[in-house]
């Protein structure tokens, strides 16, 4: 047996705008191309990948392009990182998604003039509801991703992330299982769900208004609706190393040391 | 024109040993493929992604599993960030080839009890001499990405990405351009070169022995041999806000703090 799947574009998509219906909006889509080309009516155990921009502006998430800043911190925890530029702040939060991106994924390419758009606010709620309408209207069992384009640290760029899901497995977890030679695997959780959203990438693009792909040939991963979704891919809290920008962190390590000082002088001086 | 792309896993390669012929070996698994289905010999366009593990055995790369500490410190520029656990040191480190990973990526898993692989020393040569050898011997322009397996702050588990590459252009490059409103785009370079690493993995896994797998439909990325390689997607120096780990910017603050104030009280009793 010869691993492999295939992935395409689902054109003819219109323009997105609040209230519209994506779930029939992309039935009639998938439609349109499978009357075109049969091979392509969706099936059992595909995979849809749904850019986040259609699902917010569908969900009415666009801000006035003068509210973008009050709308980052609204959709910041914390501010994880800065740095100041001529244009103005540059500032990586975690967001309320438990995502850590620039800017709390507020968006302002791809949207009407004067406006900005800000993430859906359940990305994984979304990505159930677009999954479970799907699945009732096609009478098929398909799986949900819904992507962002998200930088990482130590790499240039950016790669389209999970940042919803619904009816996938997202992990392979390898943990506790062995590798060709027996012996135990050390890297443990392959992150299918963020590599199912990048290969999406690669046949939707920013610059051609195609913001749905198919997978075909990944039904293993398909699964029932009740399932983790994308939350659990973040890494927040205790366990994380890089909690703070290498900057921040030095100043509240030097901050921490000019204050135990003064309380130890004022213990002394009393 | 639907925008798509096919992906499949090279079955059929042997356990690889130091001094085996990568070229030959993958160019017969190829043939030996084709020779099942015609429609998978290998074509103008395609693009193959292979695992950095056979490059490393076919290089060499073998240590002792006594070895292992040593060859950490000997393939690490510095430590970006350490954590203590009953089972030793979890160090992550930036390695010789700038990438910022775990134990500067020497893998214990699918190798020989008792041993333990470094990464090539030199993925982009390493992947520029696959290329053009699987060039020359095959007659077709290909593109070749070295992947390894990676994990990224904020994110469980981890992704495949491009460590190596050759005939390829590894990024969308979209600064400058406008998006479907003819507005700038903001997100500016899909890394493309790890989109390809993720995809390839959703169809080589790392239980199964399949340490290849070709990515057909994306012969827009294919180039000549002379680009940039892999290199050019890690983000180390001035760029890097994350160059420390939190509990080590934060201690490095403190001390600068501490030094500081004694500094100035020599400076005041001289």
């Amino acid at each position: 047996m010869i691993p492999r799947f295939s992935a395409w574009g689902l054109t003819g998509m219109p323009e997105i705008g609040p209230g519209d219906d994506l779930v029939a909006l992309i039935a009639e889509a998938a439609a349109a191309q499978a009357a075109a080309d049969p091979e392509l009516a969706l099936r059992d155990g595909d995979i849809l990948v749904v850019t986040s921009k259609i699902v917010s502006k569908a969900e009415g998430m666009q801000v006035s392009a003068a509210d973008r800043e009050r709308a980052i911190a609204e959709d910041s925890v914390r501010i994880v990182a800065e740095r100041v530029h001529p244009g103005g702040t540059f500032r990586i939060v975690e967001t309320r998604q438990g995502l850590v991106m620039a800017a709390a994924g507020i968006d302002m390419s791809n949207v009407p003039e004067g406006t900005a758009l800000r993430l859906p606010a359940d990305p994984d709620a979304s990505a159930r509801a677009l999954c479970a309408g799907l699945r009732d209207r096609l009478g098929i069992s398909i799986g949900l991703v819904v992507t962002d384009t998200i930088g990482r640290p130590w790499r240039v760029g950016q790669t389209d992330m999970a940042i919803g899901a619904a009816g996938l497995q997202l992990t392979d977890d390898l943990r506790g299982e062995n590798d060709a030679n027996g012996r135990p695997l050390h890297v443990t959780q392959a992150v299918v769900a963020d590599e199912i959203a990048g290969a999406a990438d690669l046949v939707k693009g920013k610059t051609s208004n195609i913001p749905v792909a198919v997978l075909r040939g990944l039904e293993r991963y398909v699964r029932g609706l009740d399932g983790p979704g994308a939350r659990t891919l973040t890494r927040t809290g205790d366990d994380d190393m890089f909690r703070f920008g290498s900057a921040e962190a030095y100043r509240l390590g030097y901050e921490a040391a000019l204050a135990e000082m003064k309380a130890k002088r004022k213990q002394r001086q009393d």
